[in-house]
């Protein structure tokens, strides 16, 4: 049995790198079918569908979509609109009305569960229709996957940062603490270990949303760091937490804003670097005491992509078309590593996915809490793909001393 | 007459991309004269010199100098020291010690006039010796330059994370505030005007040390840029005043630190970045406001690099290797531009540069003093390089609306 359609891709959440590989994955595989009468676009996810924002992504020439999969940040715009189930059958409403038989919809656990229930409801008013979760997110916090599309180029970036600001902190020492993005999981901040290559080299210590954050044992850290370097980099995710679950940053504030989701504001503030460099100097006598955010740069930098994230990005979403179009079932295409290093592409239900958060897990965190394990270097690796800077030190011999000897 | 002996490079001020680059110019092409009996280096610029601190770079493997070029920061290590006489005194004993004949000093104006006083203490001494300047940072504000080593490869880095951030902030609409390194040139600031290929596309508004910054007219070109796009990118130097020349950053705090030129710091904190999107919440109604600050990301970034810096960096070393074997005369070279694009590099007196400051000449500013002109965007295309990306965007039709027609 076909069935005959539009199609309708759309982008939701925060941005990556990657995400218009899996858009333009979506319109290059789908525009090979019979059964796709077009393949449209909404323009500002579920928000532009209520909107009816669609552009005809049938009349976009491939030299055009290519480069647009090469760009970085959702080229279908965004939102950050979290649907309830009146706004979700607005949303089926007018996919109806312009007969769309087939929806991919790009985003992380939040998109997902959008997905489930607007499948849901097709099953309810007996309308033949196929939705599909193509997964993204630089947070790596999808249950069932291995990892998800945007993370490696994510991490490749936050790895390379703290690759360079490590070697500037050895010509000009001091503490320096980068900021990462990560409000549950680990994974973003975990990937800065990608910088150490010399057995001194930095970040010294990484913070995790997953273990416990204690101010007190943070600066003994950093003291003895210091004392055996010279020189202390941290990396932190601005999802720290103290041993009651309260995020480190709202200790500092009682202004901190909320999003709709009634989560306080990590990003876009300096505030959690600024509060841990007091926290150092008050507490020890190091002169020099840097913070940097590295904020939205991380999320969607412009010319700092992973090989292997943009294919699997791109791969990801011509299965989950090849899922529908073939199958005719609902779900969400998960990653699955079969080898090392290689993947397979599974669809699972959307229920196993949809509003769930995968953390990092034990065996990847060192038992101070400070720290990542070489399983977790393992795993981490060949995601951020194969040209990966390879920093060079001078290693000539010293010459004696003469006037100091 | 030749002039046997050793000669000595060092690395001062902040780290740049391509800082190695100049550092390994002087090693390869000094290793070619009979006259050079060793090549060495000063750990930590002139305090490295003072300690004694030296290595013998006569014993490193061409491959390696050539990885240690293309890594970004100072392989040589650097120093914030600024030398009095005394301090100069004490460097130039050392020198005499080791038999140093020729001192190469990669910096800023700082380190240029560093090398003034050392070579002038030579010439009461009657200590046969030359001392050579070469131009580094990313500011761009020594004077007699078309423009330095190190500005071009950070200008790339602010344009490619204005490129990527304008994006995010296209798909997920606000006001977003990048905060830029620059205290009293404005250049790297208005570098992010290259971020612009679409007539929409930010930053919308540039804001540079140059011109006087008002917090109400910030205000009223925020409304008028969020009234005429729905968003609105701000690119801001870290260096802003207001009309009586008080940096904007100090109004927030009572408590800045200083360095020991006197300066108050303006890196590694996000402060600026909070305080102004304070403002911007305080004074419209706009909900979505946000602010990074590049910080030390900027400067020493691994894998952003400018082709034409890496070249001009390893240039100007082997140029300055060859006046001060050849020619025997103290100086700075400096870069000059000859053509579009083509430069040449030309020894100056060690005065034309010390302790002077450039800045953004005013047919680079635009007249509201909220952006730069075309002029500058001509002077820095160049300067960034071969391999700067180019942003795609989704160019189909819009669909005829259905239900909300």
């Amino acid at each position: 049995m076909t069935l005959k359609g539009k199609v309708l891709v759309a982008q939701g959440g925060g941005p990556t790198a990657v995400i218009n590989q899996s858009f333009v994955g979506v319109v290059l595989e789908a525009r090979k079918y019979n059964e796709v009468t077009k393949v449209y676009g909404a323009l500002g996810g579920v928000e532009g569908i209520v909107n009816e924002d669609f552009v005809d992504l049938s009349q976009e020439t491939e030299e055009n979509l290519l480069k647009v999969a090469a760009t970085p940040s959702s080229g279908l715009l965004s939102t950050r609109v979290k649907p309830d189930k009146a706004f979700c059958l607005k949303v089926f409403e007018v996919m109806k009305a312009h007969d769309i038989r087939y929806f991919f919809y790009i985003g992380g656990n939040d998109s997902s569960d959008t997905v489930r229930i607007i499948s849901e409801e097709a099953k309810n008013q007996n309308y033949d229709f196929v939705a599909c979760h193509i997964p993204k997110t630089i947070d790596n916090d999808l249950v069932h996957n291995d990892h998800t599309p945007g993370f490696g180029s994510a991490a490749k970036f936050v790895a390379q940062a703290f690759m360079g600001v490590n070697l500037d902190n050895r010509a000009l020492k001091g503490v320096y603490i980068g900021v990462v993005m990560g409000r549950h999981a680990g994974f973003l901040t975990a990937a800065s270990a990608l910088a150490k290559v010399f057995p001194d080299d930095g970040p010294h210590l990484i913070y995790l949303p997953e273990s416990t954050f204690d101010t007190k044992q943070f600066i003994e850290d950093v003291k003895e760091t210091y004392q055996r370097y010279g020189r202390c980099m941290v990396a932190v995710s601005e999802g720290i937490q103290d041993k009651d679950g309260t995020a480190i940053i709202t200790k500092l504030s009682e202004n901190v804003e909320k999003d709709a989701h009634g989560n306080v504001q990590l990003s876009g503030t300096g505030a959690l670097g600024d509060l841990l460099v007091k926290e150092v100097k008050e507490k020890t006598d190091i002169k020099r005491v840097r913070a940097d955010t590295f904020g939205y740069l991380q999320r969607s930098f412009m010319g700092i992509v992973s090989d292997v994230d943009q294919t699997e990005a791109r791969e990801v979403a011509r299965r989950a078309v090849q899922f529908a179009i073939l199958d005719k079932t609902d779900g969400t295409v998960t990653i699955q590593r079969v080898g090392d290093y290689a993947v397979d592409y599974v669809l699972r239900p959307l229920s196993d996915v949809a509003a769930k958060t995968k953390h990092m897990p034990a065996k990847f965190i060192n038992k101070a809490g400070n720290g990542v394990t070489k399983a977790f270097l393992d795993y981490c690796r060949p995601l951020v793909g194969s040209d990966f800077p390879q920093p060079a030190r001078v290693r000539a011999p010293k010459v004696a001393k003469i006037i100091n000897k």
